[in-house]
């Protein structure tokens, strides 16, 4: 296909064939040699127009999004990222449009040394399907099952960034530096490597918001979490906005910051503590179910719902 | 999302641990193990309601063919299907729909073993794709640029059964039986696995027309093809309707009928001619490049274009 092979001519400097990769794009499949002793994480996530992005937005932030959006399920895991397919459906081959996605598509890919090896390209609603294949050591992946009682809870980074930035946005306001937080959110890759290393087992990334992310490690390891609001993590620029109405529900959430959520036994800390990113204890893991939201005072506080497509 | 726990639901008997499969759906990522010494095929394929499908398409069918184009691309390589991801974008969350779905895709899922290990869905305008993995010996896959001068071309089955369909339906007529050829096509996993044992390097599924296609093959392997129109296998329901205006061209052009396309050194014959499915020899690879069409005396013939997204 024409557009297939516009795109690939872009992306040609991502598809080199390797040791992993025996055939890329051109093919009826791609061939790749999965590492010996090694477990493979896969996932896959659509983006579509109006849903999760204004149809207008710049082609270069969707191309780092749609691909940053897998990146942080793989950070999830602890997995090292690897294969890319892409399917994008268009509503036309704008060649402009194209040379934009390619490029923000294409850079979060070389930073990470993902090699996209498939796809397609097909004609419709804009709307984009990437599928991730990462790597894992056999037994190490965090899952979300993993929590128990005790546990603390942990964020990297901070919260609420990109949806304070879609609010301010939707009542004619202006984000200001919150914005690159929701046009390019920045997939927690290295971070979740490095807690995979020192030992972390229980992970989730915070795309629906982190009470219902955190509710989704409550629910698979049958276990309970108290979060403290004054502890939640929240930058310079949002306590800028914090006078806005929502602040505190963009906090809890919002979740296309794409940070994660991940709880630890307490003799884990000091490990943490030597990590060169910034991580906040919000909370513990309990006994029971659900989560539950506290003021400095321990009085419970009301909860927000998280972001669940066709929800009423 | 309570619409991919239904789906789960659904799918559950598809999607067991094992093995291989470590985790499924239900976290950041699915976790699996690669068998040892074996290589992964993967591929994605993506259709849109109004370009791949009527919109009213009876979603049974839909699930099924969703399904099988990417399980064509699995049998053109020679490849055992193992795991598939799912995304579903819908209009909106209709039960009844979902249900039919679910069995199309299910049903042909099951019977080929393939686990459903992970995927999502969102709202927007009806499309799916599909991921799918599978497992190959070392070396052994079959390539579209493995033809040389002097092989003979093979297809299996019958082709343009589909297009013409289509066709017939288009201009108000009844297709009759050739209607199943294009709803609920079977693609030809178990004649790629039996190929690919009986040494056959080279092959391509016929999803464009097997023009374009036998064209793939010819770019790929740097040779050109010459096929005999009066060779074309053609189904008893397909020679009912020859007369209908576009026959050939549907034979020719035609590729819904996700049928395979492969060349053989001669030497390679007999055992073909072992293999319980239908073979027919329709032409050679020969030096030069691209496709040629004779008819019974020898004459060239004028070919028809290929399927082409965004093709003027």
């Amino acid at each position: 296909m024409a557009e297939f092979a516009l795109i690939q001519r872009y992306f040609s400097d991502l598809s080199p064939l390797g040791q992993d990769v025996l055939l890329g794009v051109g093919d009826d499949c791609a061939l790749l040699q999965p590492p010996p002793g090694r477990q493979l994480a896969m996932t896959m996530d659509t983006l579509v127009a109006g849903r999760h992005f204004f149809p207008d937005v710049d082609p270069v932030s969707l191309g780092h999004k749609a691909l940053a959006v897998n990146l942080s399920d793989l950070a999830a895991m602890g997995a090292e990222p690897a294969w890319a397919l892409l399917s994008l459906t268009l509503p036309e081959a704008n060649d402009q449009w194209l040379q934009g996605f390619v490029r923000g598509f294409g850079s979060l890919a070389g930073r990470y040394g993902v090699k996209l090896v498939g796809g397609d390209t097909c004609q419709g609603p804009l709307s984009i399907s990437v599928h991730l294949t990462g790597f894992v050591d056999s037994g190490k992946a965090m899952l979300r099952a993993n929590a128990r009682p005790g546990d603390l809870v942990c964020v990297s980074g901070t919260l609420g960034d990109a949806a304070l930035a879609l609010r301010l946005l939707q009542a004619g306001e202006e984000p200001g530096e919150l914005r690159e937080r929701l046009d390019c959110p920045q997939p927690r890759v290295e971070e979740g490597l490095m807690l995979v290393r020192a030992g972390v087992r229980t992970c989730i990334d915070i795309s629906d918001g982190l009470v219902a992310d955190l509710g989704h490690i409550c629910e698979r390891s049958c276990c309970a979490a108290r979060i403290e609001a004054a502890k939640l993590p929240l930058s310079p620029a949002f306590r800028n906005h914090a006078g806005s109405e929502g602040a505190l529900h963009a906090a809890l959430a919002g979740g296309d910051d794409y940070e994660l959520c991940f709880t630890i036994p307490p003799p884990l800390q000091p490990q943490l503590d030597a990590l060169s990113f910034d991580i906040t204890f919000i909370g513990e893991i309990r006994p029971g179910q659900g989560v539950e939201l506290v003021d400095e005072a321990g009085n419970r506080m009301e909860l927000p719902r998280g972001w669940e497509h066709f929800s009423s």
